[in-house]
């Protein structure tokens, strides 16, 4: 057994459809992208693949979140285990928050808090997971859901954003797709990785076509607030006496602190029929034999909300949406990227790859190895989010980093671009 | 709709084996015992149901750790996000800690940072988890084993400790029950419930009885080196040559900060099978998909080890020997409970009910709720730990309040006497 080779434990077989499951998270993807940077090259590696400017000093967090966590830890209140569904003061100060955009009052009890949104995703996949049920969710979307649906063998079926349309639901594919199985669908606003805010108007299609269904929603609003367009953010709850509505969220992207790792589940309708169902005593079952986020961050949350000052979210909107637009016009000069919808949101932009303006490029994969390889720029390939050779590119960098990515792919494209 | 009852996804059952599974958590037995305190009890209620003193201040953890935490905050190098594995610096400073009391040195890459322990079980037993496999875990135990082994379909055989041996592993009942399907054993020590230190001479010869039957052993250290008896605190990765070890631990018992939820899983064989090993592929599949520890908390990693001082943790020790030698002592009075092993390490004891002695008390579970009812003080019943009708008591509060609280056992002990 000195090599192990007649141990029983290492007798199983190692690869199994979970393992196969969750490999495709973006954090994978770009991992192995990164594996081809080119260690010679002395210019700085941009970041274009992932939504964490949080490196960049433009984009550090406000003093006052940063204060709250140090006063949350010097009081030494929150060095102590917290209740599986996180500390009332926490979800309470989650709930009014909220509560200032919807029509109606949540309580704390609609709130659960997560590890962040990523785990937030973990719990209700999990929760909402039964044999033979299935969620709809968006193409291009979030990998996650896919990730978690697999591991919990919940079908996922997928409906289509439509690019013309400045990537609304498909609302005919929702209505195609959907069977006497399906519990949910999924709805990312503002959207990852298509940068589009979702109107008022279509919202309401999209909750009455789930009310017409029989369907929940789940609203990903991650990136809750970060809309620099003409359509302002309008959160999903404010429909949840249509349908009842599950809202994602997290401190992560609007204070740009995503290793804090503090997210929620809310519970959004009006009604309370969400509250006395299965999800939710599935839900809290769940939380007890998972993950928590530090109890000190969610002691530090109702001060980081209460005392963080519209200056630093107008300041980092007005940055994202400079971002946004020199990245739009910055890619307009490359013939191999089409941009079908000015980002509007959140900090990301979803391009199509032109593959026939391309000498030698086989596929969004080896466009964005080779860039990576040549150009020390990384983006994510469109397939990990969904649409296989399209782009998604997070614009959410230094500005002047930017205008340097954006020059690099130019002189990237050019050198591959296919002869007249 | 508007009352939800002709909804689809209300139509699914609620109930199932999973809800079932994760019913029995040190919590869910707690909160269950808490509400039948009696709120116009004017007395504080005395907690000596789970291993959090925190909350106390003699408990409270040192001012470096504070520091280390509010360097990492204001640095604003830990707002990212983490690879899944956890943050380089971290890894290394818990593998060099680790090697300290190892024959050989663990590099960065032997550990894997979770959030907390209790994550790093629910990492673990996912990982391990295959169709038809089973692992042997300890009867009295820790119950978020079996919660999280029955939610991934891992069947849990238990193995007896001997209360008249001080709590050793009966090495024959293991060997019974190990079979081709069998991948591991689970070693928890110091011992939770048990309080218990296990010698070095019965840890070799459960490696060696791990190495006869071809499996691995699961070293549960989350209270590592809080051993204030005759037998020093010995690693099981110590024996890791014999057969590979995966050990479990926490920064939450040692420096009493639960609530800042970093763990480690960490793989100790010095020849390294592990790292080739499918459960390692496993592992890190896993951790893409699930939650991280908070990443400042990882970036303060290397200055809280490195800067506590043995005079934080003397006094720590201490205080324990102290509640345990009052809790032992004053247990002896109490003649419907007996104490089989003096506490020798870790936060709490096992301990016996005899109920012949008690006129109207019909099990453990009977037992904690009228003592919480009755006077305001919590344990955990023994069922909840795999012991029906035994006690798991934590001596670890301010001692003033576990003097209080054995007297007031004392009182309901005398109370409700069987008659002679």
């Amino acid at each position: 057994m000195a090599n192990g080779s007649s141990a029983k434990w290492d007798t199983f077989q190692g690869k199994e459809e979970r393992n196969a499951a969750s490999g495709i998270t973006v954090r994978s993807v770009l991992d192995e992208i990164m594996e081809n940077l080119n260690p010679s090259d002395q210019r700085v590696v941009v970041p274009l693949g992932h939504g964490d400017p949080s490196a960049f000093p433009c984009f550090r967090t406000t003093d006052v979140a940063e204060d709250a966590i140090v006063h949350a830890v010097r009081s030494a209140k929150f060095n102590c285990y917290a209740p599986p569904v996180g500390i009332e003061p926490a979800r309470r100060s989650i709930a009014e928050h909220l509560s200032c955009d919807l029509p109606y009052k949540l309580s704390p009890d609609d709130v659960y808090l997560t590890a962040g949104a990523n785990h937030a995703i973990e719990v209700l996949i999990t929760a909402l997971a039964r044999p033979g049920a299935n969620i709809l969710a968006p193409r291009p979307g979030y990998p996650l859901y896919e990730a978690r649906a697999a591991f919990s063998n919940l079908e996922v079926r997928h409906f289509d954003l439509i690019s013309e349309k400045g990537w609304e639901v498909d609302l005919d594919s929702v209505e195609a797709l959907a069977n006497d199985k399906t519990i949910a669908m999924v709805i990312i606003n503002p959207g990852n990785p298509c940068g589009n805010i979702l109107t008022f108007n279509h919202m309401k299609k999209i909750a009455e076509t789930a009310r017409k269904l029989g369907i929940l929603v789940i609203a990903d609003e991650v990136y809750d607030h970060l809309a620099f367009g003409s359509n302002p953010f309008v959160p999903m709850g404010v429909f949840g006496s249509i349908t009842p509505v599950l809202t994602l969220g997290s401190i992560s992207k609007r204070w740009i602190v995503p290793g804090w790792r503090l997210g929620w589940i809310v519970t959004a309708d009006p009604s309370g029929i969400l509250q006395k169902s299965w999800i939710v005593e599935s839900l809290k079952s769940y939380l007890k034999i998972t993950a928590d986020p530090t109890t000190f961050v969610q002691g530090a949350l109702p001060q980081i909300i209460k005392e963080t000052t519209e200056d630093f979210f107008l300041k980092i909107t007005n940055m994202l949406r400079e971002a946004a637009d020199m990245c739009y016009d910055g890619l307009k000069e490359i013939h191999c990227i089409t941009c079908p919808h000015k980002p509007e949101g959140s900090m990301s932009t979803m391009v199509k790859l032109n593959l026939s303006f391309l000498e030698d490029i086989s596929d969004d994969m080896d466009f964005c190895i080779k860039l990576a390889k040549e150009e020390s720029v990384i983006v994510l390939p469109g397939f990990a989010v969904g649409l296989k050779n399209w782009l998604r590119i997070t614009f959410a960098v230094e500005p002047s980093m930017l205008e340097d990515a954006l020059g690099r792919i130019k002189t990237f494209y050019l050198r591959h671009a296919k002869k007249q």
